[in-house]
């Protein structure tokens, strides 16, 4: 069970509507365990803990503040927080910030974040017995012929209406998708950027 | 900067080449945090603590050991431990797990997962003004013909090599097969989970 709120830049801060600060179960030493997350990739950039005076702190101003040594001390001065959720029943905080500084890499992250940078390393470290890297060698003809071709097969499972292979065609679409970013030099954090801004 | 290890179900524990427990910074009770994430959609499962011996029995066993009020605790019998990876500069584990039981949700995610719940909605609550929900009304013809528009759209800003015009068409070609899939009731972790097979 989640409660979860989120918070557009420019707007005013809804997140005290959706988050009962109340509910939150607080240990014998008053905090509360919080993960801070990359949304665009979904790596961990820090793990920490807040009390109810960083959790309120963090929903008037909008920044995120936690407890460093018994202080309430700001994250991180230049990143966007975007949402707050709690977690009920595992009882912890969710942060997901967004445009974060380069230096935060992460850990972690999810699926497509990790393929993206199998991919990249095989376009850097070339080995012919990879069939990501014979796509690089092919170059953009090869690499988007084989988008189209895609795209023709998810058109054809939709149409058959057949849930296992509209999930393998839409798997390889997104593969050489990732490919032609690769190729081109376009991380797939620009792509989610651009989803970002136009739920906005 | 992150140590990382990737341990394929079957294959023998590469883990403890990767991680060098003795890098490891225990505080003064012993433990380091740990993050429990969700591959498959960047979820955060579960925040904790590890301590020297729970990491050395996650090792030897690919299971997932943690300290839970001093004890050491399988976390979850049922899971598969996918990587384990240490944040050196923020000092934490992340465990990223795969195939997680339908009740364990997990919060948090990234940009594409949360849009996926987006898109689902318009098509459980209908709304006019809404493009998604004009996709949905237009069914497979509408949707489908979209997709074919945006792959055409990716190969011709890929030619073009224009960095943000294929950032930008490579999320049009994600966001309608997000509809695709939403349509026939696939769910984007079957996608996922067809890369991830692909991976191993």
């Amino acid at each position: 069970m989640t409660f979860s709120g989120v918070m557009a830049a420019g707007k005013p801060p809804e997140l005290g509507n959706l988050i009962d600060i109340d509910k939150i179960r607080y240990d014998d030493q008053g905090l509360v365990a919080i993960a801070i997350q990359d949304i665009l990739n979904g790596g961990v950039l820090a793990l920490g803990s807040m009390n109810r005076e960083a959790l309120q702190k963090t929903l008037a101003t909008q920044q995120l503040w936690w407890v460093q040594q018994s202080q309430i001390e700001l994250w991180h001065p230049d990143i966007i927080l975007e949402s707050i959720s709690y977690d009920y029943r595992g009882n912890f905080l969710v942060a997901g910030v967004a445009y974060c500084p380069s230096e935060l890499n992460g850990s972690g992250g999810h699926t497509l974040a990790g393929l993206f940078r199998v991919i990249c390393d095989r376009r850097d470290h070339p080995n012919s017995q990879s069939y990501t890297c014979q796509l690089f060698a092919g170059g953009d003809n090869k690499i988007l012929k084989k988008i189209g071709e895609e795209a023709a097969e998810v058109v054809m499972a939709c149409k058959d209406d057949e849930p296992q292979a509209i999930a393998s065609e839409v798997a390889d679409l997104f593969y050489h998708s990732l490919v032609a970013l690769a190729y081109h030099q376009v991380d797939l954090r620009k792509v989610y950027e651009q989803l970002e801004a136009r739920r906005q």
